[in-house]
């Protein structure tokens, strides 16, 4: 097969980790025979410095030109800190998503048995949790009209969805529902909010064209709650953009770590795929940064965008193998990790390229 | 002392709940020689079900005569399941706030040491967590304007916050932040949302009336993570209205059950003290609501409305005795507690009088 990756690690450890997520399609091109070729660009905060723009016009151009782009991450704490600065890294990860038309942000949340104890919630809680979350995420409060008014005094920020941009999203969820267990949680907080209420209304109506899926919907703050309390009752969950958001960090914690995370964002054009976590920069250039949730965003990349399913499942269970070795990076560690297992990300990288 | 205090059950489980915490004020009024006089109040449900509005003129009209308010909850699945419905339990809930200029909701997080075993997460992580959230109650995207546009097809809700606003509520928490670890964190979305910009601006300047205070500034997803990973690192969160919300949902299972915690919600008026958990109507009427909170309210609103620590201390120092007694109710409940020691709402309450 025939492909063109777009490598785009943005800032922060986004660099060293989508590094060793490269080696890894190289890898399985190698092994498989797929002829892939390799493109970079800048997104963020090392795109701000670069050229004034977090978003460049060359790096969406290339974007739009290949069949899949390994993302890094994007974000530093210079802008953080100074909450009036008008470019901000950020606003090139939020365009990049509305032009390629990424509404649909699937974040797989399981756990490899190996790490039963690195998570901060006991093991009995954990053990058999697979949850599969559709993030929306070119709507919302994260693109509604935002500003000021009263002389600076006040600020706003407009959330809005549409009939039509819930209804795709919910078709993803419930087509994702139909090939796992056919149970779907609606996240919303229809009680207050009116884009919630539509986001009900939409999707108990998308929910009759699935007789055969359990369909539930819960309150935001209820479903925080119970993801802790008992993630092993989840399967499918649809969410909003910013409920998406939250409740997908805190699940990270029942994969043991943000660092093993790896997500899909797709829609209408290229395909997107990064960890959940950040740019991480107080371990920025430590060489310590977990690569796995780079790796395994390759691999939902060989699966979604190249529908390449057995080299995905190699990817994926060679992470599991150097698992099982014992091999950990810093954050997955426990008290009972001998201290030459603890690897950095290059040498993480290099044990899963060695059983490849 | 003399004070009037209004009983405002709201639905579900409120009821339940609330007839449990009235009896331990009453309790410590003969113990301790007070005077408290009592009425109740509809609101919610069963308001739309006497008056056909959530808040009732009366209602409101009593509340502002009294000296403190022990409230229930609010809602009811027939509202939840129709996101047509024009009045809803919860507008009586927000109008409230509103109305008594409630802007503060304080949320202790606090796990009795017996209970340890009861959550979801492991016990060495927990161990001495004790966390004070400080959730802005009156702003954001719950008071914003709202509704429908292109003829219903799309919804919209506005976020706002004035510096004012945000100044008052950080105040408070810095306040509080000095009366105990001296660390605040205050937790946003500044990358993204206009709101938190300003929210961040304003709490930046705050802080340097409180030099002895370490301030931190985290974006919600990431708190979202962190109060799991290690809710240890928190002593003082203050939040927006909606991220509040969510976070404190969430931590509630860091004290093991939502069954275990109170709020206060003050400001302008009367204070309001309230479980955080909902009406419950899973388990409406069958006797088993677990009425600590409740309990734990009435010892929030002695403290903080009638200035009574003797007694506030007395009732919270009771309801660890009866844990360590081993009395549980259903949610608390693990597997080594003996089926005799497992109580329901009204046993429960009869223990704690006891004790008393
Ligand atoms: C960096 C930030 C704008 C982004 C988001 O909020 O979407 C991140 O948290 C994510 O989840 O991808
Ligand atoms: C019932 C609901 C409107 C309310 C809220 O969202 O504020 C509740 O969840 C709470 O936390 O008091």
């Amino acid at each position: 097969m025939k492909k063109h990756i777009l490598i785009v690690p943005g800032d922060g450890i986004g660099q060293e980790v989508t590094a060793v997520g490269k080696q890894v399609l190289d890898k399985i091109a190698a092994k498989f025979n797929h002829d892939f070729t390799y493109d970079e660009a800048l997104i963020g905060h090392v795109a701000i410095e670069a050229t004034g723009n977090p978003l460049p016009d060359e790096t969406l151009v290339k974007m739009k030109a290949s069949d899949a782009i390994l993302f890094g991450a994007v974000g530093h704490p210079k802008y953080d800190n100074d909450p009036t600065a008008k470019v901000r890294p950020e606003q090139g990860l939020l365009k990049m998503r509305k032009e390629l038309g990424l509404y649909a942000n699937i974040r797989p949340i399981k756990l490899f048995d190996e790490l039963l104890g690195a998570s901060s919630i006991k093991p009995e809680i954990l053990k058999g949790a697979d949850i599969l979350f559709f993030r929306e995420l070119t709507g919302d409060i994260y693109f509604g009209e935002k500003g000021r008014k009263n002389n600076g005094d006040t600020a706003f920020d407009v959330a809005e969805y549409s009939r039509f941009e819930v209804e795709r999203i919910a078709r993803k969820a419930f087509d994702a529902a139909m090939t796992r267990g056919k149970k779907l949680m609606s996240v919303d907080k229809a009680n207050v909010i009116e884009t919630s209420r539509l986001w009900r209304e939409v999707v108990q109506k998308v929910a009759l064209e699935y007789p055969e899926v359990e369909v539930t919907h819960q309150f935001v703050d209820s479903c925080a709650m119970m993801l802790i309390k008992d993630p092993k009752q989840f399967d499918v969950v649809v969410t909003a953009n910013l409920f998406g958001d939250i409740l997908t960090d805190e699940a990270s914690q029942i994969a043991g770590s943000m660092g093993m995370l790896a997500s899909a964002s797709i829609g209408d054009g290229t395909g997107v795929y990064e960890p959940i976590h950040g740019s991480a920069h107080d371990i920025t250039g430590k060489g310590v940064a977990n690569p796995l949730a780079s790796i395994l965003s390759a691999a939902l990349l060989l699966d979604i965008s190249f529908g390449l399913k057995a080299e995905s499942e190699l990817v994926i269970s060679t992470v599991d193998k150097v698992l099982k070795e014992g091999y950990r990076t810093r954050d997955i560690a426990d008290a009972t990790t001998p201290a030459d297992k603890i690897l950095g990300t290059v040498a993480m990288g290099a044990e899963v390229l060695k059983f490849l």
